[in-house]
């Protein structure tokens, strides 16, 4: 066997379920890349709920242990594989979601929709081991035991194997470290609540906007809507301090939800707040399926309900098809604003150095060793985006 | 009291729910004009199931007998009342909607989504009297005794009182007579269905289409898909005639509907003939709830589902919300093809003319006298769009 050199680093491994343990801080070495794959020297990687999701699956379906989590990384390229095209050697990228670019959805400029999107970004098969434990296996004579490639990057580890199509090159528009840092969360939190209401749902000026649920997906949207112009703009969430920092990220108005109260009253407030006719665009991040049913009633006649937060496999909605109908509202699902990344994450790019996306507000930093002290922060609401840095 | 003359006339008048006795043709007598209304000479007026439906309705709500049906009336102006600007006497016309055009809808370009729309269209109050029956009541001495303004237009009569809102000028675009008369039903079934695909839903070439419901409606709808260019159109239906004329007009595969069978062998169907992805656009004018959930399920990715048929009241679709976000499916809903009228039925005029739209294919006339045959024929599928000729 020939001895190749690997790349060594450090990784945040999940061995199984977070509840079974949770994540560990680990010494890795790497596998060589292959095509169309990038080996990126990771400086900062955003925390998402998405992870905490995906960490919290059992086995089987495409979810195997141990895996890398982290998909809202940022770095620079210190390896390309054959047929890369988008970055050399030394570029500063930030990475988002991965898609296949050949089926329908990608083909028509929906790769976040794209067909394969699950397989290619949460489930995991026999090729796409990236990481071997120190001290666990002998790279030289065994296949790597630790899986990677979620969303194609697995950010969570200070070198990782990226999949091209995840990559956003930033040469040009990104000088120094820390603002590469800074924007680590850019490329998929970011994206989907900015990117749902200024791409997806088209706001305007004179569009009316409610956001439901304020973690970074709803502040984004708020940011979004001001990005937009929109006049009216009315963050709804339960926690004080959320509803506070929405106004001063360009929410016009709060609505506090009474978890006591009944969840009509929210609806009451919007309506109270819009002449009586609710919103024009209603973006609904919690994914909470009573917040969802109230999202359709506090939306104005041709009024459009984006879908964001992610629900309960098996909850659905209840449409009164006639009412809705004749109201002519629009209820549509939207993963990841519904984006092209590497044309609106320059976008956003332009706006946090013009000020208009002030994402230092809404960030935190965290060496990565404290990563446990980012999930418990980002939980307790402390910290809406978590960046750990490496 | 002065003596005025009055236009006298026959008109289709409702006594009470359909199932009571239906419609009596009678001789009128209509009140003088107000401000913002045309007195119109009809000369034909399509049969919609929108007539039967609020033929069959109970009083009360707003729904007040005797009253005079039709809205989708063609005819010439003979008077205008102070204030219209946008016909003289002697113009053809062509009727549709009625809309405030003072809401926020209307404002922003949406008037069939108006705030107003049901008072304005659907029901009666004291003023809304048009009619004195020759022979009941002595004009001279009492108040009408008949509603009108039925869609602000009431055209099943050979005269009647239009509501300014409601008139589409045609003069320029029509010459004879024979041709205003084929028009007539522009202003609703036709529109429906081609704006709802067109102008709605925004159909372009390489999108694939679905159309459930193959009446006046689902018919424009695929001929509508035809105008956009689409090259697949599947229309769905149970009658073996309808699907035959809807491969005449425009469709490129039919899928029969069995009473007998599972609704979800439809969906497979349609799946089949899209490789397996569903449709981009699926146009669901039925208003049957298991179609309309029929109707979600043989969607694609990033297709719509454009609701265009009246549900029961009651009727509600469950929609699964996070396999619906993923799939970024889109529900909405759409009345009267959400167009401007006067823009977009001269649109389908040059159509007609051109031939995009054969409207021919679809309508048969009668007199008006023969006014329940042509009810019949409807409710049969002999005749997919009657027009009376008065």
């Amino acid at each position: 066997m020939v001895d190749i050199q690997l790349t060594t680093g450090r990784a945040l491994v999940s061995y199984g379920p977070y509840k079974d343990g949770g994540w560990k801080l680990r010494n890795v070495a790497l596998r060589p890349i292959r095509e169309h794959e990038l080996l990126v020297e990771v400086i900062a990687s955003g925390v998402c709920q998405t992870d905490l999701h995906f960490a919290g699956l059992e086995s089987g379906h495409g979810v195997h242990y141990p895996r890398v989590m982290g998909h809202e990384g940022a770095g620079y390229v210190r390896q390309v594989g054959p047929g890369v095209t988008s970055a050399r050697v030394g570029d500063p990228v930030l990475m988002s979601f991965s898609s296949c670019q050949t089926c329908r959805c990608c083909r028509r400029g929906h790769p976040a929709h794209c067909h394969n999107f699950d397989p290619i970004n949460f489930e995991s098969t026999a090729t796409d081991r990236v990481f071997w434990e120190e001290g666990a296996t002998t790279p030289q004579t065994s296949e790597p035991d630790i899986f990677g490639r979620f969303f194609g990057q697995s950010s969570f580890a200070s070198w990782t194997i990226v999949q091209e199509s995840a990559v956003i090159n930033v040469a040009g528009m990104v000088k120094k470290k820390e603002e590469l840092q800074l924007l680590a969360p850019l490329g998929c939190g970011i994206q989907t609540g900015a990117g749902a209401v200024l791409n997806a749902a088209g706001a305007r000026c004179d569009d009316t906007v409610a956001v439901l649920g304020l973690g970074g997906v709803g502040l984004s949207a708020v940011m979004g809507a001001r990005i937009a112009g929109c006049q009216t703009i009315i963050g709804i969430a339960r926690n004080e301090a959320r509803l506070k920092l929405a106004l001063e990220l360009g929410a016009t108005h709060v609505v506090r939800i009474d978890p006591d109260a009944e969840l009509s009253l929210v609806t009451q407030a919007v309506r109270a707040l819009t002449g009586g006719l609710g919103v024009d665009i209603t973006l609904e991040t919690t994914g909470v399926p009573d917040l969802v049913a109230e999202a359709v009633r506090m939306t104005a006649n041709k009024g459009k309900i984006v879908q964001l937060g992610a629900a309960p496999e098996t909850a659905t909605l209840n449409i009164p098809i006639h009412e809705f109908m004749v109201a002519g509202k629009v209820f549509m699902g939207v993963v990841e604003g519904d984006v092209v990344h590497r044309e609106f994450v320059p976008k956003m790019i332009e706006w946090v150095k013009s000020g208009l996306l002030p994402l230092h507000k809404i960030v935190g930093f965290y060496p990565a060793e404290n990563f446990e002290e980012a999930v418990r922060n980002m939980k307790s609401g402390r910290t809406i985006k978590p960046i750990l840095l490496w």
